[in-house]
């Protein structure tokens, strides 16, 4: 019997840990010689649309660094996008078209790295396959730094970024505490519905500094005055105070507390500003002490420079499960892994079926906040503590990291 | 003849280098036994003056991980002030009661490590000690992320701060690079006066990526107009185009284009965003494309997780150097060093009196910037290269770097 072939494609927003799904995906067909060809797709989905696609047999054998690079490089090597496929009845012809594709490539298995909208995509794509009766198994790996996906102990990529806050957080407190003059130092941190990533921060916590002092998550309704009052305990107690709070922090009413109150720019566009620019705004008005804010930017996604060894080896297992689950004629599912022992800390790689997790988000538990809404408990602690261990050494070339060659997504469009 | 003591402090704003100069002080009174005891006195100069002062001698004793752990800490073991000394004829008390404590403490050298405003202590020390005969030796050590000191080849710190923007660069750009519509990401970056730091950032490209394809340094007046045409050149050429500016960026005028017009924030308070910011909304406003902008937060200054051995090596050896400075009754000087070569990159320690520097600014040389005022030149990229060389590794603890226990700064002031 001729060997098939199969397909990669990658899509949402960047982790640190995505390649390695990638990377794991490749080097298990090599290793096990299971499909013929190895494919890519570029920009996700849209690459089979737009007849973008990559031969990725090579890649390996091109360069000997190249495994280890690709694994260590931040963002997409096949390129992202925020397609979302229609629904089957509104659009038939697009199913119709990418399973056309599939079959003139005589692709066996299709696996898809991303995160809830990716999901999706997995979802509608193994039931369109199971309506037509076609045997292509469709399998999703799952990535995301926001940690929301059901079913899976916890997301590839999560890890890297939870490490990439507490190390930030620590170095912001660094900096904030040479100083003697009292001051407040807002950080705001991605996650505009979950709390994950800002929870991450009390990782920075040690036996003498106990910053971030105060964390808010968007699952616990943002109270103005209360902050102040939070504020005005924790400079009784220390000189300069650390804040985390998510991006998507909101009031009782869910409006989010970045929203201001209709703030215009100079050219008469809404404010740009998040909760941090906020935040600032309103200490400054409301108490006297010197405050800044900071935005932990999109290196909080991408910063390969400094990514958790665990979470990185996780996410190539994840890509060569999903291999290996393709092999065993599963399809319909995303790759999982569950905890199974904190102490210590060990995992399962398993597979659950796409419609328990698909459009699905996990929210911070209440276990894992306190009752007055401004930290974390002990418990999310242990939860995230395995999750940021061990260090990485990307491939380095004259001083700087040295990541995969992505010329193939830098032509103009 | 019994040894006398000695003393050092850290002023100004933090780097990730700093304390390295620290370390090496301390290592070579120890290594030469050249001093009894070396003092540090907490927060600058103010430590002599509200007798906060630390016995250091035991430091590296107490626990043999602590040269290593405090060579590779951010920010100021020490802490920091933003204190200017007044000068003499204002206020003579202070300088009395400055080498009061010197004798008292049997002192015989001062070091101070820091930027501008503390070589400007150090000359007004070193005068007064003339003046008053005394052989203290007042001797500063240079550091700041800015890079904007005379007669040295550059600062400990600008190596490092430099590191970490190119390699922030390069990760934004492979996040920006994943998608298909076209796109500009506005980089901002520290540098009030001068664009050393902007300019590094230009260390990020390679031979497939030209990012950042644009640059605009203080030195040079910055032209709206021109911006805009400059980008959609850019963007003929690029999908996605990266744009690196010095916050400090100001028009023909001198009028930083930060400052914006006059936008009040909803607490009625002048606006806070920055040039990146500001550019922000004026491309929006002006082109159709999509535009974000990121601020590179204070970890530019103080990411002692990403930082080059080649700065750290030299900031340990201005320290050591100082000392032997000292022994051979150097004073009202600041030591330096000198790059004899390029390739091989070589540099020479030495020393230049403290009036030639203090109060003093290096610009960026019109000889570094393109015609267009849009970039760098290869002779900036070449004297950049040789201070980023080679990676460091911080002590680590439970997945996070382990940093110098600075309890000692934490007590409410």
């Amino acid at each position: 019997m001729s060997r098939k072939n199969c397909m990669v494609a990658q899509s949402g927003g960047p982790t640190a840990a995505i390649n390695a799904s990638l990377s794991g995906v490749i080097q298990k067909v090599l290793d096990t010689n299971s499909y013929q060809t190895v494919f890519g797709s570029l920009h996700g989905i849209t690459g089979i649309l737009n007849n973008n696609i990559l031969n990725l047999n090579k890649l390996f054998k091109d360069n000997p660094n190249n495994q280890h690079r690709l694994t260590y490089s931040p963002a997409m090597f096949l390129g992202s996008c925020r397609y979302k496929l229609p629904e089957m009845n509104s659009n038939i012809s697009i199913y119709q078209k990418i399973f056309e594709k599939f079959q003139e490539l005589d692709i066996d298995a299709f696996f898809y790295i991303g995160g809830n909208d990716s999901m999706d995509t997995v979802l509608k794509l193994s039931t369109y396959a199971k309506e037509i009766n076609s045997d292509i198994k469709i399998i999703g790996i799952p990535k995301t730094i926001d940690n929301d996906l059901q079913v899976i102990d916890h997301t590839p990529g999560f890890g890297s970024a939870a490490k990439y806050i507490a190390t930030s957080i620590m170095e912001i407190a660094y900096d904030a505490y040479i100083y003697t003059p009292k001051s407040v130092t807002i950080v705001e941190i991605m996650g505009r519905d979950t709390g994950w990533l800002a929870g991450a921060s009390a990782l920075a916590r040690n036996h003498f500094s106990g910053a971030p002092h105060l964390i808010y998550l968007p699952e616990k309704p943002f109270e103005k005055t209360q902050f102040l009052r939070d504020l005005q305990v924790q400079l009784q107690i220390h000189s300069n105070v650390v804040v985390a709070v998510s991006e998507g922090i909101r009031d009782k009413n869910g409006v989010f507390i970045s929203a201001g109150e209709n703030k215009l720019d100079t050219f008469g566009h809404s404010q740009l500003g998040g909760a941090g620019k906020y935040l600032e705004s309103f200490v400054k008005a409301n108490m006297d002490v010197k405050v800044r804010s900071i935005e932990l930017n999109v290196l909080q996604r991408c910063a390969a420079h400094l990514t958790s060894r665990t979470d990185i080896q996780e996410a190539v297992t994840l890509g060569s499960t999903a291999v290996d689950l393709s092999l065993e004629n599963k399809t319909g599912c995303m790759v999982t892994l569950i905890r199974t022992s904190n102490a210590p800390y060990t995992v399962e790689f398993g597979y659950q079926n796409i419609q328990d997790i698909a459009n699905h988000v996990k929210y911070v538990p209440d276990s894992f906040i306190n009752d007055s809404g401004n930290d974390i408990t002990a418990d999310f602690l242990t939860y995230l503590s395995p999750l940021i261990q061990g260090e990485t050494t990307p491939c380095s070339l004259h001083g700087l990291p040295e990541y995969m060659d992505i010329s193939h997504l830098l032509q103009v469009k």
